[in-house]
């Protein structure tokens, strides 16, 4: 048999069209002198190659790299450029006073900021003139790593404190990693001349490679054991950070605030009853089960008529106060508009007076709507949020089982009220077991009928492919730097582009699939999006990048072929995923603090459809920091720097690079612009910690199958032993740290309850939990009763950062006012950051 | 390719050695007619093979079988006649009064039976003279079946009646499978004549199977229905048997009588504490946190030293006993005994003095011994059981996490007192982890190691391997009956021989590995088994089985190569499963019911051994049902007959012979010897459940591998949703049934709370469980405290079967008394079972 790859179809040179090969043949005929693998550089054909058959297979050569050294030079120049000048151009934008809402809404939505904070003359309220400023255009990254941790959660939540970890995290697993490898690996590597002997084209990245060392060396042993220090390393690294982050969330959780989740348990699957309403029914049960602890709760409603209804009332009130305050600042003329379609034709009308009755009218609907509701009992729906005495007796209904069938008085812990996902609260228990199954057979063909178009988009976007489909082009594409540029930049484009459409097709999955709060949506469409994206980024560029053709070879592959052949392809790979993680990780990072979306939308919404006050509010759109889809691309860094630490330590900079710059710039984000729509108290951190240690038995397999065909295949048990102690620490970590993440102490639950008692023994906990989990329909409804409701909490609460409801856009939100609660708390952080 | 099997090295006829082949043939050279394949029959000798490189696969034949139908016909009547001898011997024997105590071991522990139920002459003592019941030899077999199934419960337990709905299952499944088989598929296989035409050796056997069906015939639909319907009626069988178990478990728990293990929790892992002893760390940790819940508990004493003294002590009462009986016999003489070794040598002393003094003197010992382990803290593990007032609150602290450190405090719900394992009450829990890793790589290394020696015996079990081993046996091997019977044997011998050794192996892992609970233990050890069984005698008899010398290729085979390769081999094995079943399963039954080694024992005991009444009621050896071998046995049929309902469907009879009699069998064992050592209330439910999914799920892939080399490759798509759909119906059973085995309803407690507290409004609960969960050996080491134990329990419990303790074998045993404790319920049981 004989190893025989076109790896790269097509330099030209010196008029000869060469084509890279790998070849495998025996030492003997590789030693002889006149055999020169210079020879094979032929023109473009493979009719030789059955007359080859007669070489053995011996020794392997995967040297040649899509893109050389000056490629990835000007790749790293551009990118770099590329950030840098999105770097300068938030740094002038974000000083322009007119921008102040586009670059810092997290501190209007907290309240602690109403107005630009420059002020002065009128041309001052849009541009900056205080030309100082201009100057430290790079202060905004010290003030970012200003605020200390504690209040970093205090302002923007444990969830964010925690995303910000994960980065430090990449950091603090690659920086000693590049430091031994830079240090051993790499001279190791180097003082070898395989390459140079080889004759094959290739670039200095190279050398600095696993490629470098001969077949059978023993120096692969160094490699070897750099593999045991990375693996031990990373481990060690990661049991600290599960501890810390499962220190963190019990603080976090046992924290001094008494918040309504604590108290209450979401109830599902509550048998129908003929005699029974099923709140008479959530009442009895819960008073025979739970006679000391239970208190009261809440059926739930479904209001999807009701929410329609009443986003159509707020879009009616809004324009309502549009014309009035037209009409405030013009009094001399009524503001009329035209009843047909968009207000261009049909009769004219006084606006006002037509406004007025049509939010009359569609108040008194749905106060109809509101009440049938509630009377009638079919729009209940069999669950209910249930609400206990104490903290201990919420924990033990959480925890327990309650009813002999398992699939009835399903209990769990109540999510965060801002949390409720409200569609997916009555699924039955049959239903969500077939909805999984449709889901699971659904993603799996998303997964793997998805590689076609990436494969397809990839297979043109080399030179050769493009100038054979329009060859009106060649003459421009064979201009040195335009084909550098292609051919740096052009895979990791087509990719980023066919993923932006993903992750909503995965939340919809997710949604259908019945998770019932929006921390769970988005920790499985996470799950969902970093399969797809080893399978379909990782491995399908590794395998279709390299030769889409070979597919078919790598299907009817046996099962320990696979990682030899995926493994012999990494090397290869290098410097794709470095431009890769350039494109990615550096200018998506840059280009993620310029906010250029927001800032074109805000700008073009405030000029042609804000009315109000509101609006203007609306308008700006902080966003989140989109778990489902964030953390997904920091683990195929994660996956990336494992698998190439032993292979191509020459990698680990640049990750190193996007780690840090990541951390400024999300930190920055998380401070003044994200505003998180719920809080999970780091419930995420299981999966994060599980896809690190998936990433590391990955490395560990490839490594072993690149090993294996560099005749080191001594080295296997060695290695095999890796992945097993890999798995059972994940196993030990599982043990140790994940209940902290699942269940409930008792001991905790009960130190509070005590503590509670004692300080505030007359405390009325039932009225505290009475609205807690209304449906938001029912508050934001009508506006006296939401800031009824939010007054009240005000009153209970004077810090209270978490349950404000401001600003939830998936939600129907209620309104935006009463976000002039002020926090004294707060005001040092908004020091730190003023610009 | 040509894939080029030698399936049968050596049949001789007439002259010429004909070595059996399997040979893949292009259609074009099949249907010349100069191509014969009996030209195939020729010397021994391989040379030739590689002439033949030139030919394609394209068809391939499967059909030679090791053994034919006369072999099979012959094993089947060796094996039914061995049954018969079997029973005759028993239904002989089980009547003779003096073999009462083997064969009604049950009564006799229940205290139903004190004596041979035949009373009159002296002879009659011995032998039964009564010859009408010699000719009703068979009538225990409706006597087994008569017992209803709630009082089997009430009489031996719900483990032993769910247990025998196993065999039940296997006759609901496998009965209807046969008759659909027989009824569709058989004609099917029949009416073809491929192995006809392919001039190769077969028997009939293989007309009725699947290798009868020409290559790409659509008759292969016919299976592919035949497939879908069998696993739907199974999985329709396993959910409605699930279900009926689980409602069994929750209606046993809740049953009326009070019991300990209803009101007590297990805690591990008490952290260590400077200033409080483990006892007063527990008290206060459950007074603070279950303050309206805790009753009391009682800590775990390390009392393995005080378990040998107080052996030691029984030994010498014993002995003590026995000369006082002499004495009383023969009062003119005192007995001496010497003092030396074995009472050889020594000086001679009158015998009960001296036995006074000794158990005197140890007494003392242990007086000191026990003081010494109550007081040193040191012997006191960091463990506890902790009981309550209610079952609620025992639900509630069982399921629920205690302490913010999820490795201390754990709790589960305790096991019942006689399922306590004692032994590994006090591992810490990284230790644990860390058994469980080295337990894992053990036993891997087991399986597959143990492989070797397998497959060496088999591969001797051939008549050549005889022959060459033994040259000068040649001539008596020849003798065609001998022949038929070594090759109907021996294979299935040899294995059985090996696996004799494995379960006490297996049980060592899992009590290194840490369960506390003798139940739990059982449960482990049978999954191992199971998994044991499953690779080396399942799959290596079909993979060394055919030709051991393809091991090799397999190990490098792809992964969808493989299902292919054992699918292909599993029609040959066919015959050589038939007759494992009836050497393992049919004759292994019958062995079961005569019991031959325990009257052996009992006998020889009787006459040399036994000195006392005691003695002789610990001579009987009752046994137990053996969950931990007995299960994967019968796992394996039913893997087996999943396996081969499709592709042989021959062999389903003798299936469902196995089941129909081992279920009368095993009844009838457990109805009148076997005596279950604890009661787990059918907890391993959800293993046998999962590992009959586990065959179905095998069986589908092991089709899907064998029709795709029938060139039926276009059902595969229709054959892979198969094992899908099964998983999904696993996981759907393992969420709607299984948490009625691990978790703890707290609806069902209250009740059963409230009930009893309307019932018995004063009844001393503390009092009540005091002593229930203390070290046997401080309850069996004297008597005086152990039968006040037992008889406070009688005043409390008038039925108790369940609580007995009079023959725990494995823990250290407390004496045999008290068992005259008689039942009324069972009088009429033991009507139904007098013979």
């Amino acid at each position: 048999m004989i190893l025989f790859d076109c790896i790269d179809a097509g330099h030209e040179k010196n008029d000869r069209k060469i084509v890279t090969l790998r070849v495998a043949v025996s030492k003997e005929v590789f030693d002889h002198e006149s055999f020169h693998l210079s020879a094979l550089q032929i023109p473009f054909s493979f009719m030789f190659i059955d007359s080859l058959d007669e070489i053995e297979i011996l020794e392997e050569f995967d040297i040649v790299q899509m893109a050389s050294l000056g490629d990835i030079g000007l790749a790293a120049a551009i990118n770099l450029l590329s950030a840098l000048t999105f770097l300068i151009a938030f740094a002038v934008l974000r000083i322009q006073p007119i921008n102040d809402r586009v670059y810092f809404p997290k501190w209007y939505l907290k309240g602690l900021r109403t107005s630009p904070l420059h002020s002065g003359a009128f041309v001052s309220k849009f541009v900056n003139l205080d030309f100082n400023s201009y100057i430290r255009f790079l202060n905004w990254m010290p003030a970012a790593l200003q605020m200390p941790e504690p209040e970093l959660i205090d302002h923007a939540g444990l969830d964010s404190a925690v995303y910000l970890r994960i980065y430090l995290l990449g950091l603090k697993i690659f920086v000693p990693i590049a430091l031994l490898a830079f240090s051993v690996m790499v001279p190791v590597n180097w003082t070898n001349d395989t390459l140079k002997r080889s004759n094959l084209v290739y670039s200095s990245i190279d050398k600095l490679s696993i490629s470098n060392i001969p077949l059978g060396s023993n120096r692969f042993w160094t490699h070897l054991v750099m593999a045991y220090a990375f693996t031990f390393w990373t481990c060690y690294i990661l049991k600290r950070e599960y501890q810390i982050i499962a220190t963190m969330r019990l603080h976090f959780l046992a924290s001094e605030r008494r918040r309504p989740d604590q108290f209450t348990v979401l109830v599902r699957n509550v048998p129908p009853d003929p005699d029974e309403s099923v709140s008479e029914l959530v009442e009895h049960f819960f008073l025979v089960n739970h006679p000391d602890h239970y208190l009261t709760h809440q059926v739930i409603y479904n209001a999807k008529k009701l929410s329609s209804l009443v986003a159509k009332k707020k879009k009616k009130q809004n324009w309502l106060d549009y014309y009035q305050l037209k009409y405030s600042r013009n009094q001399t003329e009524r503001p009329t508009k035209k009843t047909g379609f968009l207000g261009l034709c049909g009769n004219r009308v006084d606006a006002i007076d037509f406004y007025t009755d049509e939010i009359d009218k569609l108040s008194k609907e749905i106060e109809l709507e509101r009440e049938k509701v509630i009377k009638d009992p079919k729009s209940i729906m069999p669950a209910a949020f249930v609400s206990f005495r104490t903290r201990w007796g919420a924990a033990v209904c959480a925890q327990t089982q309650q009813s002999r069938n398992p699939t009835t008085w399903l209990t769990e812990w109540a999510p965060e009220p801002r949390d409720v996902y409200w569609n997916n609260m009555a699924i039955p228990y049959v239903s969500l077991t077939i909805r999984r199954l449709i889901v699971a057979v659904a993603f799996f063909f998303l997964t793997f009928f998805f590689m076609i178009p990436i494969a397809f988009v990839q297979s043109l976007a080399n030179i050769e492919g493009i100038e054979k489909a329009a060859p009106f082009l060649r003459a421009f594409i064979e201009i040195p730097f335009i084909k550098s540029f292609i051919q740096g930049f052009l895979p990791g484009i087509a990719l980023k582009i066919f993923l932006i459409f993903l992750p909503t097709i995965l939340m919809i999955m997710s949604k259908f699939e019945g998770f019932i709060s929006t921390s769970a949506l988005e920790r499985r469409s996470a799950t969902r999006y970093y399969i797809f994206q080893f399978i379909n980024v990782f491995l399908g560029s590794i395998i279709t990048g390299t030769a889409f053709q070979q597919l078919d070879k790598f299907i009817h592959q046996s099962a320990n072929e696979i990682p030899k052949t995926i493994g012999v392809s990494i090397p290869m790979k290098a410097t794709f995923f470095i431009t890769y993680i350039m494109v990615d990780g550096w200018a998506g990072c840059a280009g993620e603090i310029l906010r250029l979306k927001p800032l074109i939308f805000y700008h073009l919404k405030n000029t042609f459809l804000v009315k109000t006050e509101k609006d203007r509010e609306e308008a700006m759109d902080p966003g989140t920091i989109g778990f489902n889809t964030g953390e997904p691309q920091i683990q195929l860094y994660f996956l990336l720097g494992l698998v190439y630490a032993v292979v191509t330590p020459f990698l680990l900079p640049y990750i190193i690079v996007f780690f840090g710059f990541a951390y400024v710039v999300y930190r920055h984000q998380i401070i003044n612009v994200y505003n998180q729509e719920y809080e999970s108290a780091a419930a995420f951190w299981p999966d994060v910690h599980g896809r690190i240690i998936f990433a590391l038995v990955i490395s560990q397999l490839l490594l072993m199958g690149l090993l294996s065909t560099k005749e080191a295949s001594n080295s296997t048990p060695l290695l095999i032993t890796l992945p097993v102690l890999t798995i059972w620490f994940h196993r030990f970590c599982k043990g140790r740290y994940e209940p902290a993440f699942i269940r409930h102490p008792l001991q905790e639950a009960m130190m509070k309850d005590t503590l509670e008692r004692a300080r505030e023994p007359n405390f009325n906990l039932k009225e505290f939990l009475q609205s807690a989990y209304i449906h938001p329909v029912f508050k934001g409804g009508d506006e006296d009763s939401e800031s009824e409701a939010m007054s009240e909490e005000g009153e209970q609460e004077p810090v209270l950062v978490q349950t404000k409801r401001q600003s939830r856009k998936n939600t129907p939100a209620p309104s935006k006012h009463s976000s002039s609660l002020s926090s004294p708390l707060h005001e040092s952080a908004d020091k730190h950051l003023r610009p």
